[in-house]
């Protein structure tokens, strides 16, 4: 491939998740096709999204403002915290709209591997909201691995001289799954698990 | 996901090729939390991008130079034209590094589905070429698809009374590939095109 600033291009996008090499090109490719209409667009998106997005100083959340609309909204219930893992969780909760509490972003879970330590997450500021917030229910909703159970049990015994309940997700077959496509933990699980009708 | 900016930047992503909304929104997050480090820089590469790359006067590759390095260059056989559908062929041959002659990018292959004529493709330029440069071999390197070979036999028609050599790319299994895992198709052609030993 010759021309420089298209192989540099190339290389800036496979360095992005889910992209690689292969896919880099292709979307290069599109760039360079559509660019009088597409690549203006894109940097004026940027742009933006660099000069005006920040992080919620309540919860963690990105957005053009700090307190972000969902901890300064008087519509939605700020008894009930919903501890979750990354922002990609809240805007799951969010795009089903089933959620009217509010939420807290730990950035990340407890893990040996990766010599994540309570002090690498978002906990002091957890524990400071606990104490200033008149919270009356905590929602461990934590990823449903071995790392997210140990930051749950963590999290949870560090409330427990508390007043406040703490719940986690429910666990079990998903809607909709086909019991030949689960695994045996999930299985195993649901069966355990099993609600008498 | 609260935001317009982010919600915006979303979905300028994922109307790029291979991306679709659950991507998009990975890169945009990774975005977002690298963005000191990533935002300026991608900024600067679309920037260098759009004001640097045009297209090559001669064989439509991209460039910042016209005509492209390879059109310029005098240690390539510019007796030799291989003729491709796109320029991501171009750079799929250049990778090899075992082609050493010159290009011409059609822009695409006759198409009755999708209403691609004669008029639609870089072919006008190629007839000029060809009475211009002193060309004695022509390589079709089109896609073995029905629209590749019926734009072959179009442009190998137009030819068939100019003194050039034309041919095109050999078909039958890939180096590395099991049979098992090939289509009928190319079982048969790989059959009926057996070479004796």
């Amino acid at each position: 491939m010759s021309g420089f600033y298209i192989e540099q291009l190339v290389k800036t996008i496979a360095k992005l998740p889910s992209l690689g090499t292969r896919s880099a090109r292709r979307i290069t490719l599109h760039l360079l096709k559509k660019r009088e209409s597409i690549i203006p667009q894109l940097i004026q998106t940027l742009q933006n999204v660099y000069d005006n997005v920040k992080v919620c100083e309540i919860c963690g959340n990105y957005d053009v403002e700090s307190p972000c609309p969902i901890c300064a909204s008087s519509n939605r219930d700020h008894h009930t915290l919903c501890i979750i893992q990354d922002i990609s969780d809240l805007w799951a909760l969010e795009r089903g709209g089933l959620y009217k509490g509010v939420y807290h972003i730990l950035g990340g879970v407890l893990s040996a591997i990766e010599g994540i330590t309570p002090d690498d997450l978002n906990i002091d500021k957890l524990l400071t909201r606990i104490e200033q917030e008149d919270i009356t229910e905590i929602i461990l909703a934590l990823p449903a691995t071995v790392d997210g159970q140990i930051t749950m049990h963590y999290i949870s015994s560090l409330l427990k001289d508390k007043e406040i309940k703490v719940s986690t997700l429910a666990q079990g077959i998903p809607v909709g799954g086909e019991l030949d496509y689960m695994d045996d933990g999930t299985l195993k699980l649901a069966l355990d698990m099993r609600k008498q009708l």
